[in-house]
């Protein structure tokens, strides 16, 4: 299923430029282009020029000029496919565009489907399937973070030491499989006490790769923050500031924010994904209580609540609010916003700033309206996540079929370490240990279907 | 004034594609590059290799990995700008594309105006300045006439040959100002019959170049068609269908449209810009009137003018508005077009086509509604202004600067010749000659502003 033809895609962005790019690769691919490329230098082939070079010259479509362009030349196995690959870079008008394009396509090659480059790149052995999915991650990532993440998943990521603990228990399952044509005989081929270190090994790789998770999918997805408080205390107002736009109903009549808005935010180069609330206050209206419900269920999903406070209300239903929340609060980190610390007497948020924080919370004052201090709540938003403290090299999941295939591999190293403990007949530790290189594989693509690389690759953009 | 700093700018468009090229130009634009740049390879230096190679590479930041990318390396004098250039070719996410950007800002390059790679292009004599406006209209050609007019001209067109005349006539003026030099002595340098002989040969290109402006105009903006025709015998309906799109207002109700609306549509590779006009039928609504007054002026104005006829009315209708609408004509072509020929006899169809037509007009039997033959009636009005028939070496001016640097030129020679004609003195024939000369070379940029330039590069893109 290697593919033969040789393929070709525009891969700058669509639209009006300065210049585009339309890239080909396969064997056919300088050949090609040489077709309809005219060297000013009289009798110049690209197919005679060495690899890595640059050539000017012009398209012609027959006898009809069609561009100057300049030629860029890779041949395989140094390009980014694998295969011989030739980037043309041309004016870049949308007409030139689609016609070389159309002009390449007449000259035998085919349109690239999306993707399609870069799983090349992965069957010709150029990167593993973890490190193509990042490709897509990497251009689609719109912040410091996802960007920091994706592009180590791309330069190998996790998946060099899956690959090499995977080898090893590949070792492992072999021997024990041996056993069991000897099974008469009673011998143990495998080490048992290696086999169980590096099962352990393998488990506590898993539990990392896991747990990273969480934080992989907020840098993708969004730091999920829940915006709680009384009715009325600014949350709305709040949200709009922070997100620059009024998305959200303000209002002075209380209760008037009842649904769950989610809406995400690049604030300071963090993704922030927030639920505004419907405020918690006692009511008897059925639909405002149905929200209110809502709003204490996310507070599960969230890693942030910002309780809202009115710092012009009584400080008793403030302080209420403040222990009524703390008894909702898991693990996710809790900032008190001390909101409208412009309308209020310096003795009253004196009081305020007296409260004893546990360990997982922290209090800051702002006025939304006036939109004083909310660098200071974004700051501390921020070092609540510690974004800026993931280092190039940490390794962080942030795919969900890596999270799956992670999770079910755990689940069968863990399966093997008991068997091992109980002393387990080789038969079935087999069956443990292959399930988990099975699903170890799947993360690197050494084991992967037709069907799984054409789900990864359809979501990339066509010309990568 | 001429540049010295390095400026980078994002060459492709703007937006998230496979890849993304960024681009420096300028002496330091190789340094620059290197000072973020790490090859794979130990101790490589950009600087230290060939013009016209690629280097794979990583951008940092600091320490921080920015992208792995594809450099390329042309030395000035052989690259766009005549200067040192270097493309970066990296991962097509706007994150990416404008924080590789804000490096080589932060490095010590300039962000380019729009434009100024042409501009430092022509500057440093690689293009002359009607080759420069070139580059904007081939980006912008949106149609084959359009791309390859401007491709034509780009490659130098016209320009060759207006220069050559222009230092020719340069000569002469030369040997004219030293005669005033020895005026007392009676003397005369410069042979007034090759002048005349020059002049002449100058005024018939100028007339040429001039003439063509009106196709060249119509190739870039599109080629003026002015729709007319008795009220409700489908002009609004044939627009429609020719357009594709419900635009304007189609109505059983007589004299609907009152409006000229004008759209353009590329059929079939070229442009047509197309006046729907009010129709043409005697009222005593004022509004309507107005539209009818506005048509006929609008005939003017229109490369093609198409008739449409109801063949449901009675012929005598028809032939009248034959004979009205060719007394407006005057060096437009005419297209009778012969609607709803889907709902009469061949009979009738015949009766029209024995009409004898002049040289400058043509008849098409079509079905609006129906959408039968409107290829046929595209076909004539491209083999009307033949565009398809326009050489790539065919010179065409498409740009109104040009234009009116041409008729200016044009008038100057004139007088010129008229002045050798009736003996004019060497002083004023000098005026004359040093204003055509003057306008030769606003054309080509030997003569210039930087109030000049800096409207013609404002309409460029950034990175081009």
């Amino acid at each position: 299923m290697f593919p033969v033809s040789t393929i070709c895609a525009i891969s700058t962005p669509a639209g009006t430029g300065g210049i585009a790019v339309i890239r080909l690769s396969g064997d056919m691919a300088i050949p090609l282009v040489d077709k309809v490329y005219r060297s000013p230098v009289k009798e110049k082939k690209l197919i005679d020029q060495a690899a890595n070079t640059l050539h000017f010259g012009t398209l012609f479509k027959g006898n009809e000029l069609l561009d100057e362009v300049v030629v860029s030349l890779f041949r395989k196995p140094h390009s980014y496919t694998g295969e011989d690959v030739v980037e043309i870079s041309c004016h870049g008008s949308t007409y030139v565009q689609q016609q070389i394009l159309q002009l390449m396509i007449d000259s035998g090659a085919e349109l690239a489907q999306p993707g399609e480059f870069t799983q090349r790149a992965f069957l010709n052995g150029k990167m593993d399937l973890s490190q193509a999915e990042a490709v897509a991650d990497l251009i689609a990532s719109g912040n410091s973070a996802a960007h920091r993440v994706a592009l180590n998943q791309m330069r190998g990521g996790f998946s060099a030491e899956i690959s090499q603990l995977r080898d090893q228990l590949l070792h492992f399952t072999t021997l024990i499989e041996l056993e069991l044509d000897f099974s008469e005989e009673d011998v143990e081929f495998a080490d048992r006490t290696l086999l169980i270190g590096l099962s352990r090994k393998i488990d506590t790789l898993l539990r990392k790769l896991i747990d990273s998770f969480r934080l992989g999918n907020a840098i993708k997805n969004g730091i999920p923050v829940a915006i709680v408080g009384e009715t009325n205390v600014g949350k709305s107002t709040l949200l709009n500031a922070l997100l620059n736009e009024e998305k959200a109903i303000v209002s002075e009549i209380h209760g008037t924010t009842r649904d769950v808005i989610e809406d995400t935010v690049n604030l300071d180069g963090v993704l922030f994904r927030f639920f505004d609330t419907a405020g918690l206050r006692n009511t008897t209206d059925t639909i405002e209580n149905l929200g209110i419900e809502r709003s204490y269920r996310k507070l599960g999903q969230a890693t942030i609540v910002l309780l809202v406070l009115d710092l012009t209300s009584a400080a008793e239903t403030n302080l209420r609010r403040i222990r009524e929340i703390r008894k909702k609060i898991v693990n996710q980190h809790l900032i008190l916003v001390a909101n409208k610390s412009d309308l209020v007497s310096e003795g009253v948020r004196s009081e305020l700033a007296s409260l004893t924080l546990k360990k997982n919370e922290s209090l800051v004052f702002i006025a939304a309206k006036a939109k004083e201090n909310l660098t200071g709540l974004i700051r501390l938003m921020k070092d609540t996540v510690a974004l800026d403290k993931v280092q190039p090299e940490d390794v962080i999941v942030t795919n969900i079929r890596h999270y799956e295939a992670l999770t079910r591999a755990l689940e069968a190293i863990d399966r093997t370490i008991e068997g091992l403990q109980t002393n387990l007949s080789g038969e079935f530790l087999s069956q443990d240990i292959r399930e988990c290189l099975h699903y170890l594989g799947a993360i690197t693509g050494q084991i992967t279907t037709d069907e799984v690389l054409g789900n990864i690759f359809k979501h990339f953009c066509i010309g990568k």
